[in-house]
């Protein structure tokens, strides 16, 4: 064995280049590849497995390289990677410094920075996604439990920031159990995108050494090699998808934080978010400020950013993004670990947040929401068309504002002198109908057909959402058991190889 | 039958607000509409079909409303439409004009305008992904055919815009095949969340009145009804996942034009783009500006500006987003048109590119590409391991190009001189072993492994590319002829009622 | 003279391509130059009358043609060039096919397309510029006259949104007097990046014949030639400085916007927008829904679009970007266009805003946001350092919330007691201490710094902001002026040569 | 004096809220600072001078303070402030834990979070705009220095890709010379709208203690304070004015690079690129990429994604970007430390660079770029009109392609078989004329008008640039002295109280 020595890395000892790099250009090959270097670390014990299973290697240097790689792994991943230079060729620095180069210089065999590039942003992002996933069926839950007991809750919807129809807390929250269970699909078809195997298409074209893709693959949890090596290094579009279903993530996010610190001002009175999200002012003694839903809203500024540089990335001709996909990276690692602190908070928030019902109620009941209501009373009894109806309702309500009534306060009298005035006949009400019409509470009860507030209707809504996420979370669980599958399967493999 | 009557919409003939609109606030009624109006027809029509079927209108009422949406279909949708004020409420202003008010006001019995938009979007949306859909597989197909009889044209390989590999043109297009079958695969699934229904959600809650959204949604083709009310006409995140599957296959399309850019430079030489493609100057005659491959780049520009519009008009609470999302909606017709006319482009460009198959093989012999199999053979052959042999080549590389030699005037000293003054002991290699190193072509077509270059691996890989492209394009028939039905049936029950 | 003849351009009847251009593509020949035409037809008669004042074209020729580009101003610019095919080269278009080829084919002498493009860019740039920033002017008069007249409506502030400090309506207005001084400054540098003349550079390098720049430049009241022909073509960052500038000022008009919106919702109940600027609905016949407002909001949406469209139209090396760059122009004549019409509505809307005072005075009064100044009563007058009567109120506060007590309810003996909680030695105040620091109202009217809301400070600052804004507006009719003198020159130059 | 005390911080020490803060939510007091503790600094001693000075604190407590700061810049500013907490209230903290809260509570006087994070983020900003500013101009002096001495470097350019007309390397040089100025304008008006005061205007509304704010104005070297309170700590647009102008420079750069990345490819060879500045491969031997070209062009990649998040922050009504703004600084921060590393790169690749006049004469005489000036020759000498000369020389330039021919291989005879051909009548040139014509090196020293490529007229344009480039040097170095001058009365007045 050649004594250890000190290994500069393939740049600086090499016969390419004649100068030394400029100093603030050596960055790439370590700074970024901090959250990588796990994903590194499985790449070099699977492709060494897999040199040696396929006798590229002989036997000896791929159980000498294992037990390198087993022994960097007691001494922490991270830490001793760091240690040799941090970056995608942190493994071959270990082993050069710690076996010699004629151990250590084997284990690139066929592999290039773009695979290793390529494999560890994958691992990666599936990972992430993984995370991602998880938390987000939290808050699927926290979503629907917390509407199961707020079926009950009146509150008027909004269009264009005005009231709009009445509906409950709960149908408001089941709304998002559909858009996040949309997330979900859409997260997990990115995954599915991204979890396919570059690895053995070295820079650009595989190798003139018969790699055994298939295995690599199978030892690192992927579904099945890429199919064309050029695409596997140089195409980036499944990140890019992965960035695209996070924004629409952050967005909904950020939607739903919008509706809270609406409901949060003094002005709305709504609801109360508990002390543990909110901070003071230093100099307004008085504050409570939200800082939870600011940070919901923010996540889309931060993955709007990202989106912006993963798309940015990619400009040029095929080969040119090389470089420019690690600014993506990075700004696709922060807002990962941004958004799964926000979805952890949102479990947290959702169903501790405290509903002041009275309010809630008064502002559906009080301000005109069931117009939408008396004008389909006087079509079903009234005998109007609907476009009259409408009209009348629409004029009542002017001439009410204008004097200062509440819709409970609407008289069956005053509806025909409106009627009278625009020339329309309308047959007379019960005051049974007018009232049921004028009840925002009875409006948003009597809508049951498919995805209405009343809380039975809510309450099959919410019970099919829950199965699906069941059903996501099942899935999610089977694929989490084939990834450690895999990781058995390459620790095994690894072991025998040293024991051989 | 009231006389026919001049009808200003019921903004103005109502009650409810004082003043006349601004007149430039009036746009959003009509301006842009012109891309929805015949999808607005179609819910006027099936809307009415389903008020008719559950006795939620009289029958006479529906009979002489679908007549009147017959007559207004013979003089033309567009025309008729846009003679009505041109915008969602076109079919009541039609209606209203011709038949009064009794009738016409009718029509928006338990819809709103939310549903309208929202119906229109989606069917409008599905119909261009459909065309996008379609276009792509022509594309996918002009691909492989291309590559079919290309698997021979030498061609360096790029990273960094430097020569990397060697490597095949059809490569290079298989590369392409891939990129597209997951653009078709993200569309279609783009596709699947924007064909739910949000019909009979009206306004946000649906309607008092018992809709039966199942079958207005079956007579539209909408897969099935959105399960919740409010996500149905306040989410709009299936139209972002358009937007985002539209700007990946857009920044694809961009990326391949650039290859042929720097392809059809005078520098390259490499091919010639056919002159119904290219523009001359009006000042510098000699011009052939080769107009299709900077369409084809700037599509990345409207999709990356289409994308912006559509994730920004949802920024804000539940509800505020209705206005902006018209903004974004146009933005995305317009994508849609370039796209369409930049893959039509594509069908016709990609066979008929011509190839200088000289310049190419002279690019990819000359320049170094063999590089890496020449290391790959003194690993095998030289008894090196593989950083080593790396170096040494790096160096001998470094050598030629200071003397001026080309690869295939390296002879086996020069290597061993470099061995020699980097103190490795390296195996003579044969004349043969070298002279295969130093072929790129041969490099090239040693590379058989999953998604090589080589060309009888090229053969296979493409096979599966067609194979998949037909399975999809079978699916997509499919996907037509369900509409098909639905429209047939949608017909079919209005002339019914007509018939009554 | 000729006969007159069909022209069909220099690309179908040219001899340097064989085939004709697929018709799609040709659309970059005229209908992307609508908004253009005038521009175009300027530099027409410029280029012309310095080619015969300089005598690079005979008398003869320079009198034909300035003869036909005069005709051709009588049947209407736009028309007369839409019918010529209505491109760059409609005037060369026009003149030939009127007079023949042997006068038409000189006007394009020492000129190319790209110093059309640019020359046209620049003056509608320009001319949008200056009909912004003459609305600009207008908004902030009708800003600082109703802020002159609302100094002492009572207003809590906001941040994170949540009330902050009391303050007037006017100084809130007061804040956008300065933002939009701002949004002058920047606009104004803007046009003086934007008003330089590119006319001469031709394609890239300028012309061997001896053109004049100065004298076309001023006969298009540029300020003068760029200083290096490359740069005037190729390079467009002040288009990109004007798309920036016009991103904030709509960013600035959205934030106003948002500002109305939550004023104008029934919780908040602080405004109201007159009924001209709003609409209703088609469903629900209650609703008052303030389209200016969303369509103000919108306006930076559509900025945004447009401002991401001409940051990646540059993309590439230099002279890439000429194409997509129409597509950018495009995205912001649509910009100014909407903008004018957002700044129009302000001016009228502005001033025409009903206030609630009595609703805003309570939400000022009754919500703990004269908190910060009981703590800094408490410092002055009671002996606790600031952090020490800041969390004393802290406390007050909270425990007043807890019993439902107003600010107004607080005592002396309250405070006395957090403070002995809390181990703190106070003075005790005075009654009219505590009345003073307990009034909302008060507190604002205290703060007469620079820039604070006292009404006082407010009337100094208007009157400075109207001061700013009148010498703006000096400035701008002066820059006015210059260019009529410059039309004016024109006009008589052609006219001279004509008449020679 | 107190004993020093562990001080938790005014919300966890505090009476308004009831929890603690979730732990992942307090990063915002110490995270984003890292960059601002040094501003933070400056403006504790200047507000402590201010509130000294104007007795709104008693002599010995300022003096305490002042002190306490003092022994804090000794044991390092960003170090101690770290361990106090290491945010906004860094100095409170440390006040608080050394001298007890009796005087660390004084400091906030009058001040609060927003002033502290406004007054930081100007500071910042001002400073690593000065920065930028002074290495654009090294780059500014680089360029014009290398123009100098390559002004008979003959070269194409460039339009959509293609040889346009013979230019110099010097020519090109020139434009960017025009660029960077404009650069140097718009970040000087950046810094211009940057630099002034939000100080006192505390959250929104200022104090009523009587704060002196022009005085802390200029002991942090601001202009002047801004104008009204709510604007100061509220509004952001010269934030947004400094991210555009920093993207607008990026871009510059990226297109650089991007001139350089084409010339520098195997197929260009038209420059090569210092190793010190390349990297190769860990697979290709051959490889050197130009590793600072991609950095560079990767430039615009970080700022289009700052830009974005800058924009996105500021959504929505008044006060709620807070938080989201913080997100806008770091990516700022950032930016600003890339921008800076590459202006030093370019300052030392421009002059660098190994350019291969050979190849570039080649490029330019041999591929047509002079075809302009043949048709000039013909409408000059030949009695032809543009458009004939134009349409002539257009088919003979096809002609000699489908031959074989260069330009210099063109005859008078073929000429005037191509004018016959097309039926036009053409005088004979001299063979003097005709070398002229074809010589593009005599095409590209003929342009002597303004901008032009002639080598003199190049130096007459450089030493203008030369000119303004050393004006604006002398202006930074004014304003930066003035900085100093303000920074030396801050030490000045600290010191003075600390004396008395």
């Amino acid at each position: 064995m050649d004594t250890p020595e000190k290994y500069s890395g393939f740049r600086a000892a090499g016969g390419r280049l004649s100068e030394p790099l400029r100093p603030e250009l050596e960055r790439h090959r370590s700074e970024l590849m901090l959250h990588k270097l796990e994903a590194i670390h499985a790449f070099d014990k699977a492709h060494v497995v897999m040199l040696t299973e396929e006798g590229l290697i002989d036997g000896e240097s791929g159980r000498a390289m294992l037990a390198g790689l087993l022994e960097l792994e007691e001494a922490g991943i991270v830490e001793a990677r760091l240690a040799a230079q941090g970056g995608l060729h942190s493994g071959e620095h270990y082993l050069t410094e710690k076996l010699g180069a004629h151990v250590g210089g084997q284990i690139h065999l066929g592999r290039s920075s773009a695979d290793l590039s390529g494999v560890s942003r994958r691992i990666v992002t599936r990972d992430k996604l993984l995370q991602v996933l998880a938390e987000l069926n939290k808050v699927r839950l926290a979503i629907a439990e917390t509407a199961s007991r707020t079926r009950e809750v009146l509150l008027p919807s909004y269009t264009y920031g005005q009231h709009a129809q009445p509906t409950t807390y709960a149908h408001w929250l089941a709304m998002w159990s559909e858009v996040f269970a949309r997330d979900f699909v859409r997260l997990k078809a990115a995954l599915d995108a991204t979890n396919r195997s570059p690895a053995g298409a070295a820079a650009v074209t595989g190798s003139d050494f018969a790699l055994n893709r298939e295995r690599t693959a199978q030892l690192l949890g992927f579904d099945k090699p890429l199919g064309n090596t050029m695409d596997a290094t140089l195409s980036n579009d499944s990140f890019q998808e992965c960035a695209a279903a996070m924004r629409i993530l952050a967005g909904n996010v950020a939607r739903l934080a919008e509706d809270f610190l609406f409901w949060s001002t003094i002005e709305a009175g709504v609801l109360t978010i508990p002390d543990r999200f909110c901070d003071t002012s230093s100099i307004m003694a008085q504050k409570r400020n939200p800082y939870v839903l600011h940070e919901m809203r923010a996540l889309s500024v931060i993955a709007n950013s990202a989106l912006t540089a993963t798309f940015d990335a990619e400009t040029g001709a095929t080969g040119q993004a090389v470089l420019a996909r690690k600014i993506a990276e990075e700004a696709m690692w922060s807002l990962f670990a941004k958004a799964l602190l926000r979805l952890q908070e949102m479990s947290d928030l959702i169903p501790s947040i405290v509903l002041h019902a009275e309010r809630m109620s008064d502002l559906a009941e009080n301000h005109w929401s069931q117009a939408t209501d008396l004008a389909g009373a006087l079509v079903r009894d009234g005998g109007l068309n609907w476009r009259a109806a409408h009209q009348l309702v629409g004029s009542l309500v002017r001439q009410c504002e204008e004097r200062g009534l509440r819709p409970a306060q609407v008289t069956l009298d005053m509806i025909e002198a409106v009627a009278a005035e625009r020339g329309m006949a309308v047959a007379r009400l019960t005051p049974v109908q007018l009232a049921q019409a004028l009840s925002a509470r009875q409006g948003a009860y009597r809508r049951r057909g498919i995805g209405g507030p009343a809380p039975e209707r809510v309450a099959v809504d919410l019970a099919a959402a829950i199965d699906q996420m069941q059903r996501d979370e099942t899935d999610l669980a089977r694929y989490r058991a084939r990834l450690g599958d895999s990781a058995a399967a390459l620790v095994r493999a690894a072991n025998e190889i040293v024991a051989s």
